[in-house]
């Protein structure tokens, strides 16, 4: 088994974080083997959905910090390996964003700074009941900056400054009301209910997912009119698809639809 | 009775969806009519708020798929009528905006894919217990892009990219803790208490109301700094409205205002 | 004591409105007596956190409408007057921004029109129970445009209309999930919880806290990419300070760092 375990199961790619001694923090071996599953998955179209777990007692705890204390003994005191493994952590990060299917973060136990960010990265974000989430960087003096950059995307910005600012953990319910995840389960049932989620999502049609994914994230950045001008360019191209035709001739003729993908 | 009823109740012009039938689609004709009738409400002094709602069992099911795909016959398999459609359901989506009126979505029964994208449009939205809203044209094959450009900026992404992803529902009482409306009620008090509503809206001075809305979407998507430029200017001008020197003095003199609107 | 008291405890700064009779108005002295603290606490490195709370039965009720009404009296009717008002309002607000060091509302009673905005504009805000919140100015003729800014940055924008058109209150709980403040205490615990909080905040490596809180608002308005490329210049900053070594040595050690702070 390496760092990063992967088994697929019809349409739906498991990748589970396999470094349970460390707490899966995000090692350069670990972003090395994300990176590598992520352009993997980028050109797979036989993968509909992917859920991201962790083995072990916790989702992920984020950077390895003795990893990063070895770096401290480079001339310049870290400085060129640090920005190298920030660059890295974020081009992995926004590999998230940029796959073509969606994904799904399962967690467990602790997702914290960086391991919370991978959640707030998610496109959706199941968690087992008790799960905590937490940007405690601050307290060890290494303010959660980068983890803030999707955090703030996700939840109220005064709920992401007092996590940044307390080192503060919220649990899992109170997570799934302020938008940082979507359900919570009890955790017998955490893997089963996330695997129906990546399920229901790989039934869907794969082209109109992809094409609506990339349009989430595109228009959300854009001015409301731009924004629409986009989103009616997306609709024109997806009503053009063999399958959304036979999408909606199959819902008019109350049956199934007899797609290709 | 025509595609689109409408009675006003004082300074209230109520807009009813009346296709029932076809579950109030947004058909041609119903697009034309929800356009003619805030064309002429933008204009319209009188009014001071606007009810939607819809005749029968749900408030709106979205596009009319039969006329979309009669759409397909054109030589070009359709392009061109659907970029036009969605080019002029856009239109009167971003009428809504512009309004000068607030106008509140009155929702009961159903309110999927556009019809969900009429909720997040208007300005406030209440209603019935019981009532579904969704955005699942990937069920169909036809992910609901433009209706996720208003979603998506009424309640957190996670929850939005489920809602569309899935496309699963969500009761009234969770869209009103998300963002999406702003108040459930019982079923048979959705009327009185919409109307209560927008006569308590109405009932303000709509100089104030009109500048007030106008700055509320225009200041939204500045940075800070320049949403506070431009909304101090909106201050000021509001300041030196006759009416607005009155409010503040009949306020300081503890009488009701004598207003000239 | 003057309009504005301040007395510090450790590395907290308290500062208290006291203009009890006047509803803690934020006139155009109390303003002036803000900035002159705001400008102060820029500069002053051994104050770590900020609260600030209100003498009397309230918060803060917003503008003083009796100045702003004399303000009229000039040749201009006030539009040379109310345009400074607003400007200098604007910069206070705004220096809660600017401020190095995280700043609490210490809401009790009832926070109104700008008195709402400077809860809205603080990083974090504790509230007693029964606080009430509102962005009244409509039922006078005013609309809270500036008040709005933070506002609408701060919740959902439904629920933000509603309260700016509406003039309704909301109280403290709604305002806690809605994302307006962080917690609600026991009237008899305000003082001690937000002392607590501020404490907390306090005992954090003050040079992270601040590298943290200004990335904090400059990432929120970029779009991703850009937001990360920067909170990532951060982190490497952060990382070669001496502290955050130090802090994540003692991590490593199972021990308590030893801050020059």
């Amino acid at each position: 088994m390496g760092i990063l375990e992967r088994h697929d199961t019809g349409a739906v790619a498991h990748l589970r974080l396999n470094a349970p001694e460390r707490l899966n923090a995000l090692s350069d071996e670990m972003l090395a083997a994300l990176q590598a599953q992520f352009d993997a998955l980028k050109e797979d179209r036989s993968i509909r959905a992917v859920v991201l777990s962790g083995a072990g007692k916790v989702f992920c705890a984020g950077h390895d910090l003795k990893q990063m204390t070895a770096g401290r003994q480079a001339e310049d005191g870290g400085k060129a390996y640090f920005k190298d493994l920030f660059d890295r952590c974020t081009r992995m990060m926004l590999s998230i964003r940029d796959l073509p299917q969606p994904i799904i973060a399962q967690a467990h136990g602790i997702a914290t700074a960086a391991g919370c960010q991978l959640v707030a990265s998610c496109d959706l974000a199941v968690a087992a009941a008790g799960t905590r989430f937490g940007v405690n960087g601050v307290n060890i003096g290494l303010f959660c900056s980068t983890p803030m950059v999707p955090l703030s995307r996700n939840i109220a910005r005064k709920h992401a400054f007092e996590m940044l600012t307390t080192g503060d953990f919220i649990e899992a319910e109170e997570a799934r009301s302020r938008g940082l995840i979507n359900r919570v389960v009890a955790p017998e049932d955490l893997e089963a209910e996330t695997a129906a989620l990546a399920a229901k999502l790989a039934d869907k049609l794969g082209a109109a997912v992809r094409i609506g994914k990339r349009a989430f994230y595109d228009q959300i950045e854009m001015p409301l009119d731009q924004a629409y001008d986009y989103a009616g360019q997306v609709m024109v191209e997806n009503m053009l698809y063999r399958d959304t035709e036979e999408g909606i001739a199959a819902f008019l003729d109350k049956r199934s639809p007899d797609w290709t993908q």
